[in-house]
């Protein structure tokens, strides 16, 4: 395994300079200039091997990518900008001498693509799995942060993008398929070789890649922070019924979801004429690791709001209302039933 | 064990409310104000079970507690003051229920007596190993932060503290003896009902309690830092050869340390009376997880120095001088001889 300090040479000869940086990884602790013209956002994500990943349905590099994605997506949840990142590892003895170096490649070129830099973070050896952590810090104008606590009744209650293809893609990893750029040529099973020819391989290497490449709504975060267009916001990370609740607890309220409404990811769709393990609404409402926002907004920010996603190719959608009680509901055929959070929670 | 939302709730009860945070633990981020008039220092530090501890060597707490502290000692030695953190922790299946709680206890105790707010954090599952890993937030007037890079020929090299006592705690820890707080009254082995009496084992009990329970050097840090007293500020977490040599590296020089004056710590002293296996120079110069600061700074510079230390009740000691090569040597004796850097690093 690489030493640390080989680790630490080797990233900091990949770090460009920024301008409020003064000092970047190599230190005790980074220094960041900061004008104290924003509020300041903070959040970290631990990925364990085992629990939140297996090593053969990704690469290290996907993996690394991914970990940082989830952080973004706190704060793009917050409304907020992300700026800065620590990356901690804890990597297996029995590692691969390049696995840091792979890891962290994945990290650094989300973080170029977000405007995001590196700063620092530690690395240290493991019994056993691989563990990453990373913090996030971020910046929203003052005041302007959206926290969870702010929506109220008859707000209407958006979602971006479609949801049910990372629990499915999950589903789909276990099931023992791979993502194809995650399986080197020679030993492609033979589904893989198949893909291009068949239109449900394809589906199922959508699902796939939602599940191990999601993109965070950063873009779009930052644009309705930015314009105030959103009383409360959260990203999908444990699945919509369960994020909404954390909504409805912290604002005090209720919902009415209607299930005809809720975006099903394409995917999805097709690959449920084949797998009758499938229910779409199931998926839909608990499937989590979707990295979508799920947010707030009074009915006159509707007309604003579609017009950001447009403006950035982003499907959004009014899926329900939140009401004055203090239970989650579901529209369905004309009937009304109770919803409870079903979502996961990481531990195994 | 227990859910994260279980964990996040009770966390949430614990925290205070702090002027400039205005979204602490319980959203997707945490919203800090900042004013700006100062910069900000960022850093991170893992702790993984079976490599950075055994649980059978401490308690949950203590070790929750550790570490912290040692991500503080990172703003300490930039001589910032460290105002936030998050904690992010991965306990294995067979945890007991209160173990997360416990070591949170450790973390938010040292914090409350640091003036540092946790203002957000993740929890996960684990296969097999704990793991801890902390981020800090902090600050220090702008442009004054300390880093390594700014030693110059003929600064003082000075060291807080004593040195030596963490290694041997460790050393202990491994030979099967436990520090006497960490042991329930029941089980407590012979030689710690004999701690009292005797006092070898009283000074066991120190070696262990200095790995166990490290204090970082905030008060000094944050004087040296607002003073501007130091060239170059590190701490002693790799082992004195292998810190001082990162300072080297980084302000592109060398030094000339006296083995006479290392603060070699009391307790490593008497028991090197009854263990032969100690060598004292050794132990003095590559004994890590120390966490005292190691600086250099001009002669003018050293009343000033003496006096801060005074105040806080602190020891300081001038132990060698920068020099103009880009050798470590080591007066010994009258002779003089080359230093290499033998800390450790945590590869398992």
């Amino acid at each position: 395994m690489a030493k640390e300090s080989e680790i630490i040479s080797s990233l900091r000869r990949k770090t460009r300079p920024v301008d409020d940086v003064i000092v970047g990884i190599g230190d005790d602790a980074a220094v960041i200039k900061h004008r104290g013209a924003t509020d300041l956002l903070a959040c970290c994500d631990v990925s364990v091997e085992g629990v939140h990943f297996q090593m053969d349905w990704t690469t290290p590099k996907l993996l690394g990518r991914k970990s940082l994605a989830v952080t973004l997506s706190d704060v793009a949840a917050m409304g907020g900008v992300p700026r800065f990142a620590l990356v901690s590892l804890a990597l297996p003895q029995t590692s691969q001498e390049r696995l840091a170096e792979e890891i962290m490649q994945g990290i650094f070129e989300l973080a170029d693509d977000s405007g995001v830099t590196v700063i620092g973070g530690d690395t240290s050896g493991s019994r056993d799995s691989l563990f990453i952590d990373t913090s996030v810090i971020g910046e929203c104008a003052k005041g302007q942060a959206i926290t969870r606590g702010q929506a109220k009744a008859d707000d209407l209650i958006f979602v971006t993008g479609s949801l049910g293809a990372s629990a499915l893609g999950l589903l789909l990893l276990e099931q023992g398929y791979r993502w194809a750029e995650a399986v080197d040529g020679n030993s492609s099973p033979p589904h893989l070789q198949e893909a291009a020819k068949d239109a449900l391989a394809a589906m199922r290497q959508q699902a796939m890649k939602k599940h191990l490449i999601p993109e965070p709504r950063l873009l779009f975060g930052k644009a309705i922070g930015e314009l105030g267009l959103a009383t409360a916001m959260i990203d999908v990370s444990d699945g919509l019924s369960t994020d909404l609740a954390h909504i409805l607890e912290e604002s005090n309220c209720g919902a009415t979801l209607r299930a005809e409404l809720l975006p099903i990811a394409n995917c999805v769709r097709k690959l449920s004429r084949v797998m009758p393990e499938i229910n779409l609404l199931n998926l839909a409402l608990h499937s989590g690791e979707e990295y979508e926002l799920l947010f707030t907004a009074p009915g006159d920010n509707q007309r604003a709001i579609v017009e950001v996603a447009a403006a950035i190719n982003l499907p959004v959608i009014a899926i329900g209302r939140i009401t004055r009680g203090r239970q989650s509901h579901l529209e369905r055929g004309g009937k009304v039933e109770l919803m409870l959070p079903s979502g996961y929670e990481h531990t195994i």
